[in-house]
């Protein structure tokens, strides 16, 4: 890497579609990017069944083994050492790819980095970090979703410091990041002991540090960064996407169960306000969430990724190469424990 | 109550809108089911400042103090003795009321109740069981929402008792109640100690456990019941309320955004449709959050609740006591620990 070239390794066999969404996805970024490589980790041969065609800046890294979306993430690192998700920790930590970007098992992925890869000097648990759209029409950052289940008040604190400097760069105008805490109450005086002695830390370092944020108040862009541990980020996420899935579906059963005329009107006036409804709030246009504190960059897509969202998950990884995401936030980390 | 009549205390200084839609609500009870009484809970003046017009089933209990939103649960019952809440938990524990209905600060709702009235025999900490519409439409109920976020793999347990019974008794066809476990997986690895400990109790016990739900999953329907901490549940109901909310005002906002015809066409033909949605997931159709494991029927309401949310929680109080619901939750505990 030394001329600047920018390498980045997609799993080939991540994520429910495997291999060909994720070899189309990144085809098609290949295609349309050809000033960067793009290197498909997995089965030769399966890559090869999928793939169009041949493009210069495409290539295919052999790796004979596969994680499955349910095994257990820390065995699978042990025991699977050619799998895509190890052989592309393995090429990051080397260097050889500038980032590695996977729809598969997210534990998998979590390990397999930390463990090579290794965090961040002064951090000590990984992030995932996923932006969510808000009816103010600004970006929100939700940080963890579940890279880390056992968290303490320093992590949170830590999650807070990597997504400041994450959404002052990604982000024109968020010149000082708002920083909420998730919590079930606006007082200070609520929540678990985790959550209180979080709120303590927070609020003395240096951050736009706005108080508790409630689960209510995430969508409505009152915070830039909503802070949470990665259990309950976890949940948060899932339950957005299926509180969002079940409003959608129900109001279409409205339309079915109705009149002729209904359906015929809601056909004509509803689908393109509802298309672009979509079009914000569907994680394929997000493409991925980022892993924050690895040293290397790491994209983790949903499980469900299509084509287009591996494209955009490709497209993120690059972004933050390109904007020295990493650096920033040591820089930052340097300020604060100097 | 030695013949029988069902006596409900509401706390008409509880909820946002308080006095007047708390005292509507309690009115249009009283007026709808004369057979039942409601005492209005809170100051004498206030109360009957908005109180439309005498009712023989409706009558004021004087209490001189108020306990705010954000007042401190466990100080407020400890120091303001005679406020709306403390009352209402008195005169529970002297059976002078059948059920206290209360849309104030849960904290104190819960803390008052759990300390005047006292918990069943074999529970360990009250949970708040909340119902929600699943797109299947039969209703999920979800517990705990927050009564207690000091939870252990016991109160799971229990949780998922009470649930299970209330479940049987409050909705025809239910005959065995589908229990999950909220989690961030399907698989058994997932989570941290407590819930992982808690599966296997829950697996053990006399119930139909169908294992982890995922966030994504509870509105699917694929469980009737799903058991959580009431951090994360409290986290649950209102990422839920936000991100339905978020969804609404989104396609809102696509649609004034288009063109005049789109607009008519949507008020035309959308609307009905949105109007029936809305009926279905408004909190204030369910009316009130069902405080499972107390020794006396009681119900927290929104605390944004109109008078209509008033009167269905009352509505739900009642149904409770005509179900006698504590009983048969007390027969199903010494069913397990006889």
């Amino acid at each position: 890497m030394g001329d600047g070239k920018i390498i980045v390794g997609l799993d080939a066999m991540g994520g429910d579609f495997a291999p060909i969404e994720p070899v189309l996805g990144g085809y098609a970024f290949a295609k349309e990017n050809p000033d960067i490589e793009v290197v498909l980790i997995g089965r030769q041969e399966e890559i090869s069944a999928v793939l169009p065609s041949e493009l210069p800046n495409l290539r295919i890294h052999h790796a004979s083994e596969v994680v499955a979306m349910d095994d257990p993430p820390a065995l699978s690192v042990r025991k699977k050492k050619d799998s895509s998700i190890s052989v592309g920790a393995e090429l990051l930590k080397r260097g050889e790819i500038s980032a590695f970007v996977s729809a598969g098992n997210t534990g998998a992925v979590v390990a397999a980095t930390t463990l090579k890869v290794r965090l961040l000097p002064g951090i000590e648990r990984p992030g995932l970090a996923v932006v969510f759209p808000t009816v103010k029409g600004t970006p929100v950052v939700i940080i963890d979703v579940g890279a880390n289940i056992d968290t303490k008040p320093v992590h949170l604190l830590q999650y807070a410091l990597m997504s400041t400097v994450y959404c002052k760069l990604m982000w024109e105008g968020v010149e000082n990041p708002r920083v909420g805490l998730l919590n079930i109450g606006e007082e200070e005086t609520k929540g678990t002991g985790v959550y209180k002695e979080a709120a303590g830390l927070l609020k003395s370092a240096n951050l736009n540090f706005v108080g508790n944020v409630e689960g209510k108040d995430i969508f409505k862009g009152l915070a830039d960064i909503v802070v949470m541990d990665g259990f309950v980020g976890n949940v948060v996420l899932k339950v957005s996407e299926g509180a969002a899935d079940a409003v959608i579906t129900m109001l279409k059963k409205e339309i079915y169960g109705s009149s002729w005329w209904t359906k015929l009107g809601a056909m004509l006036f509803l689908l393109p306000a509802y298309k672009n409804l979509k079009k914000k709030i569907d994680y394929s246009e997000y493409g991925g969430a980022l892993l924050l504190g690895v040293n290397g960059v790491c994209v983790i897509g949903h499980g469900r990724s299509n084509a287009r969202a591996i494209k955009n998950a490709v497209n993120v990884a690059v972004n933050e190469i390109k904007r020295n995401v990493n650096e920033k936030i040591l820089e930052k980390l340097k300020e604060v424990n100097p």
